[in-house]
Order: C-alpha cells, then sequence, then structure tokens
C-alpha cells in the first residue's frame, strides 16, 4: 500500500474527465489520468480498474442508499411516496459541487458507444433495485416492475433536468417535479 | 461474392447457439460455427459481423414492424391499445418455429455478462422506437416516456413469459395478457 495521497480519487476524476474532454475517450491513458493528477500510476489502480470504472464511481452507493431510503419509508406510504423518498436520498450523490463534474461526465458518456452501453447496465441495476425494495415491501411483482420502471425514468428525467444548462434547481426539486409528471402520465394513459 | 448457399443464415445461427450452449460463448469462433454448420468462415462474415451478431440478427426489422404498426395505428386509438397493436406485430418474429431457438439463445446470453449489456441496448433501441413512434402520433414528451417504458416491460415480460418452459400459448397471446396486467398495475399504484 502505497503512502496516503490526499483528496486522491477526486483528483483522478478532474483529471480524467478533463483528459476525455481534451484528448478523447480513447486516447487517454490511465497513466495519463494519473500524470494529470499529479500522482502515479499505481495510485490511479489503487482507487479503480480501469479508466471506464472513473466514470462509474459511487454506483454501488447510490443503489444503496436507494434501497435503504426504500427500506425505511413508512409503512403506509404508497409506491409514489417511496419512490419520492428513494429520489430525495439520491439528491446526496447530486449536490451542487458535483454539477460541474456531473454535466462534463454525461458529455463524455454520450459520446461514446461503449460509455453509452455501460450506463444503460447501470440504470438497470437501479431498476432492479427500485422493484427488489418495492417487493420487499409486499407489492406485487408486476406493480413494483412498474413502479421501478417510472422510477427510473423519473430519476432519468430528474438527472437530465438538473444538468440542464439553465436550470438552479436542487436535485431533489428537479427530481420532485419529474415524479409529478411521470406520475400523471401514467395516469393521463388510461 | 461467394456461391448461393441455402439457408446459410440459418443454418449459422443454430450452429452458433449449439455451440454456445456446448462449449461457451468465449470458446466458440466464427470459423467454429460456419464449420459447425458445413460452410466456410467467408460465408459466416457476409451475413454477420462477428458471432455477438448472430445472436442479435433482426433487430432492426423488429424495431420497424414496431414503427410500422403504431404509424398505422387507428388515429382515435390510445396509448395501450396502440402498444398493443405493435406488441401484434412483433408477434411475426416470435412464431413457434423461433421458440426452441429463442430459449437457448436467452440461456446464453443470461450467462455472459458482455451480452446481457448488448441486450440492454437492443430494449433501450426498442424502448426509444416506441417513443419516438408515440410522439409521432401526438402525445406528449413525458407520456409518450412512459407508454414506452411500461410497453417496453410488457414486451420483456412477454418474451419471458413465451419461452417459459411450461408456456403454451403463442407470443401475441402473452404479450396481450402481459400487457393488461402492466396496465392493471400502472392504475394500482395511484
Amino acid at each position: 500500500m502505497g503512502r496516503w495521497e490526499p483528496n486522491a480519487r477526486e483528483r483522478l476524476q478532474r483529471s480524467a474527465l478533463a483528459l476525455f474532454a481534451e484528448r478523447g475517450y480513447d486516447s487517454t491513458t490511465a497513466a495519463g489520468i494519473a500524470e494529470g493528477a499529479g500522482l502515479g500510476k499505481s495510485t490511479f489502480f489503487r482507487h479503480f480498474a480501469d479508466k471506464r470504472e472513473v466514470l462509474f464511481d459511487g454506483q454501488e452507493q447510490l443503489n444503496e442508499a436507494l434501497v435503504a431510503a426504500i427500506a425505511a419509508a413508512p409503512a403506509e406510504a404508497g409506491p409514489y411516496e417511496v419512490i419520492g423518498l428513494a429520489l430525495d436520498a439520491m439528491g446526496a450523490f447530486f449536490g451542487p459541487e458535483r454539477l460541474e463534474w456531473a454535466r462534463q461526465r454525461q458529455a463524455v458518456v454520450q459520446a461514446h458507444s461503449e460509455l453509452r452501453e455501460r450506463e444503460l447496465l447501470k440504470i438497470a441495476s437501479l431498476t432492479e433495485a427500485f422493484a427488489g425494495s418495492l417487493r420487499a415491501r409486499g407489492l406485487g411483482a408486476t406493480a413494483a416492475g412498474v413502479a421501478a420502471e417510472l422510477g427510473g425514468l423519473a430519476f432519468r428525467a430528474a438527472f437530465a433536468g438538473w444538468i440542464a444548462p439553465d436550470n438552479a434547481l436542487g436535485f431533489p426539486e428537479v427530481a420532485r417535479r419529474e415524479l409529478a409528471a411521470v406520475r400523471e402520465a401514467a395516469a393521463s394513459l388510461d
């Protein structure tokens, strides 16, 4: 184990994004990312498995926060209320200090099919966490599946709305607005 | 261009599945697939870009059938009715003669993370086709997004139900049953 490097993880993330944006994802190496952060290559690999993982850091913690929020929701809360509480909890990962990072990250991911594919896997894992937690509360499998898809949709819309250039609201506010729109749209289909 | 090989495409698909199941996906090569089908390697590459594509053949045609069915739906049809017509049209790709292939294919895809990831991309492209076609009918963006997610969910449930070992129904019947369940579940959330 090497010596402790203050904020190494965050420095590596910032360096990676700057290089991905400047040179392109394919032309950037783990060693280059480490160098850009003023760190050694071995420090990079203590924090991330490869350069792709720099962009998908925090996935498990996000899913865990969602699962914990759903487990802690009041027994009498309906599915949409539970989804709203889960989105609130996820807001802890999307504070104002992460906004610029999130915007740059999204631009890199959208520009690369391999990264878009990985992003879909991330969303699928989030939706599965939603569905599993709702089933654990006693919701039927189909209802949990539907609620999870709608929760995932609200999350994606909230994320897109939060990083939009003209947005001034915090993630939880955008998420509540998007969830209300999804709920209204779902009711309007029938 | 080589000489015409009767049913080469189908023979290659059957050979690929047999080898994926027997030797595993990673240990199977395009040349081995061609050999198993009694064909040359160049014939394989006239039909498929690589061994992965053998499993994802027909994706574009499936999306086109969905888009055409939605465009042809009566103007007065509601979103769920339109989704039902799209699922009916997709049934043309899932006839009884494809059932055994679909079962074997699913087992191979589920066993391999790279293939599961590619499958998610396929589902995302299907959902996008749903949403785009519904927007083209004048449905609002959020409602089209919600309907597309629910249509995609019904499709996945229909596919899983159709290939289930104890299922004796055709794809369109399973799809109608699953769509009704999704519709009922969506209404029950509120």
